[in-house]
């Protein structure tokens, strides 16, 4: 094979066209690397979904290539598919010390910590691999230990920024490592791959220390308890929380399962720095005064079980919301969860709490770059093709705007889709066919299977719910010798509809008639029968469009 | 009754602690004055519901004293409930020209437009009762022909803002009548209600003119045809939509039945001024040129079934998205919609055309005050008593918060829900008793035949669907003769599921054994046993809890 005809493979199974769910895999010759796995919340119309992964039908026919999972950071929609994947695809992962700090806790809960080979990474350091080699290198997320990666490939450098901003004062004191991203635009980097969530909004993403100084601000005016909600893996967010709570002389306790764990997590491993005396128990808030308590918490998102719910709903065991007490949300409400923030905040209000939210006060940063960091980016790296990533249409399409307003030639830019080949060559990138790629529902133990039909059976089910018609039949004759008995569920109230089913019976009764006089005996006739009989009925009584289940029993 | 014991009641019966359905009664001695009635939208919790209306329980108690239903404009959530309504209570309706062209055409869907007594008004009209008389004056808002209402009664004027704005640049140079606010302040008004919609955010809202100036911006770049999509009922966004038109020399087409339904009553109401020859049918755009053609639609949520969503997905009869178009969505995605909306934008950029939404121009401005103004209105109407409305509670008692800052004392300040008895005196605002308020669901042709028990199955059924459960007995012996029958929808892809099936009917079967050798016949047993057995082994099996509904036919 020519020098020059050599060519690496993306092919992205997730994050593209979405929010969540990313992961990308990168294939030369006999190697293929994964950069991160995660999963994504249920769309509303995915009833009674938990979570979702990605389709990964294509690294298992190419198991043996696979070379390891190498993640940016330990967000959900990063790292959230590793315990589903694991089970299916056992390679080593790859991550800084916070990031499989998390990974390890999710691992234990499945059961999977024993059989995984985890090998912590640090910014800079390189895993070498026999064609490919990894490059950790240093950014700024809303999470610590954040990293994106560069990927040395005989035809060239690509670079995946995973989820970044730049934050030139962050709480930990490591900036990203400008320098090397400088380095590897001198040095020539073929491809580029970066975050496209913020790429609507312009100018800068603020710093997160600026988050810090509305805490004090509002801390030295709070004289009750000072209750705070925000993402568990938020640690900077956490550590400015603790910070403010040392500086007023109050004590920190915490409260929320995730919570508890990013906690022990990050300050077993030095990521959160508390000093001695400062956090105590949930059990032990009564012991101090009001104002010499801070709570840190879950259920920034109202999350309907989440810690900061139930103490708004009265439900919490330790902590009962006061007039007096001053609720923080530190978190921007995700796109879907408007109401369930709102609800909560209006039931803090109720019980007479002061409740502080971005609506009134700078108290939550975005944890991604907006157009002027992201132009920063792409101008130190210098990539000569570019493909943006994470992120709906619309953020790709704007994202691929930016890049070319910036200098690139349009046909080096790549708009992609989860399942495309995307080739890239060291004169040109293309798209050259796809390979199987799409969701995978999770919902209770079950991973796959849940499909579309059970999906459009539920729709349906919760628009108007079912109507249940059981109906028995003499084996011999074909006469009817029970029923038609009519049940429903979540279609009307029963008991003030009784003469609607009573006319249903006898529409079904005769549309039996009828069956018995054509001497119809296939029972898949006699239902599709009595089911349009009935949909016509109750549709034409009620305009609604319930479920139908016709049930012919033979004896 | 000494003059000083007089009362009047105002009786919330909708749009507090929520937003819409609109409706507050005034009672004085034999006199009940309505404002408003509107619908509201469905919460994601009220699966298969239409819309919802007030519970008018007390207003049919009292029908005799209901001298009328007044409103202050034509917005779904102001009007929406009506054709619901006067089925139950046939009294007259107040409104102004446009508020009752609007109205006319529902009610003319409904059939009730021979049957309703609608009485037109104009701003500075007064409408005489026995005791009370009904003062209507201009007010700015985000539909055309808005007015706020004085209730002048014996005891002192009270004030219901409506919703509004203060816009002194309106586009039909019709400003609120602030001296008429200002006259009735000095006067002294002893209570006033007021929109908290927009509490929370600082400063005034825009003029709806400045939206006029970003149309021409962008009209005069864009190259190709123009689809500006945006609320129905916003005449006065409409008409800027087509005066920028006009300017550029481009013509108007309509799509979306309810702009053509508003675009021909504000037409021959005199609303809208459009120029001979602008306005041309959906089906001609393609006798000119791409350039000079505009078209208004609606579907500015992302409604799946609006003209723009189906403009989107490749499904209007008229309208082809290509290359080269230009999309306005000139709205705010309603709190909910934003994924319907972003779903819509991301199918335009696909299809080639380029989007623009709030995002990343100024093409919309909100109907409803902003703080500054609201201290405008409460300067100049100077109330005794203050009652916010039009909010969730967060609204609500931040609206009250900033009425307490410009001077009224806190015990004058009312926050109210729904269905609570506010009676004011001369010299007092206090709850008295509560009457009964609530939802009422429409789904389909019910209108409250939908109640919590229903929707809670539905609910169920969405999350993990049904299993029914059939097994046919014998009635002398009690023994099982056919069966048991499973059958699942919405619960698992049964081809897949056979084993769990099978094993599930052997629990049953087992179920059955054990209620026969202990000689159990009542059905109510069985089947809760068949119940508990299956849901016990189904949730262990799958952590699933699907609703089961055991049916046992006895021949």
């Amino acid at each position: 094979m020519r020098r020059d005809k050599e060519k690496i493979k993306i092919i992205p199974l997730g994050g593209l066209n979405e929010i969540g769910k990313n992961l990308t895999a990168f294939e030369y010759k006999n190697e293929i690397i994964v950069i991160d796995c995660g999963l994504k919340f249920p769309d509303d119309e995915m009833l009674g979904i938990d979570v979702v992964i990605p389709d990964i039908s294509y690294l298992l026919k190419n198991q043996d290539k696979v070379k390891g999972i190498f993640l940016t950071h330990g967000h959900e929609d990063h790292i959230g598919a590793l315990p589903y994947i694991l089970k299916q695809l056992n390679v080593p992962v790859y991550g800084t010390k916070l990031t499989l700090g998390i990974v390890e806790t999710k691992l234990r809960e499945h059961g999977l910590l024993s059989s995984t080979k985890l090998r912590c990474v640090r910014p800079k350091d390189v895993v070498k691999l026999e064609n490919l080699s990894v490059e950790f290198i240093r950014i700024s997320h809303s999470i610590a230990d954040s990293v994106a990666i560069a990927i040395h490939t005989p035809i060239g450098i690509i670079l995946h920024t995973g989820d970044f901003k730049i934050d030139f004062t962050p709480i930990d004191g490591c900036v990203a490592d400008l320098t090397r991203f400088a380095e590897l635009g001198k040095k020539g980097v073929i491809a580029m791959l970066a975050d496209s969530t913020n790429v609507e909004r312009k100018g800068y993403t603020m710093s997160e220390s600026t988050v810090g100084e509305a805490f004090e601000n509002i801390f030295s005016q709070a004289k009750g308890r000072i209750i705070v909600a925000t993402f568990a893996s938020n640690v900077h967010r956490i550590q400015q929380i603790i910070m403010a709570a040392e500086k007023f002389e109050r004590k920190v306790a915490v409260s929320g399962r995730s919570m508890e764990n990013i906690v022990a997590v990050a300050t077993e491993l030095g990521y959160l720095n508390v000093k001695d005396g400062i956090l105590i128990g949930i059990e032990d808030i009564n012991r101090y005064p009001d104002d010499k308590i801070v709570i840190i918490t879950t259920g920034s998102q109202g999350e309907p079980m989440s810690a900061l719910s139930r103490m708004a709903a009265s439900e919490h065991k330790k902590v009962n919301i006061e007039k007096g007490d001053m609720v923080i949300i530190s978190a921007t409400p995700i796109p879907g969860n408007e109401k369930f923030v709102f609800k909560v905040i209006n039931q803090l209000f109720k019980k007479g709490a002061e409740v502080i939210y971005e609506s009134l006060a700078d108290v939550h940063v975005s944890g991604h770059a907006c157009q002027e960091e992201l132009k920063l980016m792409h101008t130190l790296v210098k990539p000569k093709f570019f493909m943006p990533v994470h992120g709906e249409y619309r953020h790709l399409k704007q994202h691929a705007e930016l890049a070319i307003k910036l200098g690139l030639p349009e046909e080096n830019v790549v708009i992609a889709n989860n399942g495309e080949v995307i080739e890239v060559s060291r004169d040109s990138i293309r798209k050259n066919g796809t390979i199987i790629a799409g969701h995978v529902f999770v919902d209770g133990l079950g991973v796959g299977d849940v499909g579309n039909i059970v999906l459009r059976d539920r729709r349906h089910l919760s628009q108007d719910g079912i109507l249940t018609v059981v109906v028995t039949i003499e084996k011999e004759t074909g006469k009817v010798v029970a029923g038609p008995d009519i049940i429903s569920r979540g279609f009307v109230y029963v008991r003030e509809s009784e003469d609607l089913i009573d006319e249903a019976k006898e529409k079904v009764r005769n549309v039996l008639k009828e069956c018995e006089a054509k001497h119809i005996k296939e029972w898949a006739t006699i239902k599709s029968s009595v089911k349009d009989v009935l949909r016509m009925f109750l549709y034409e009584k009620t305009k609604r469009n319930p479920m139908i289940l016709p049930i012919i029993v033979e004896v």
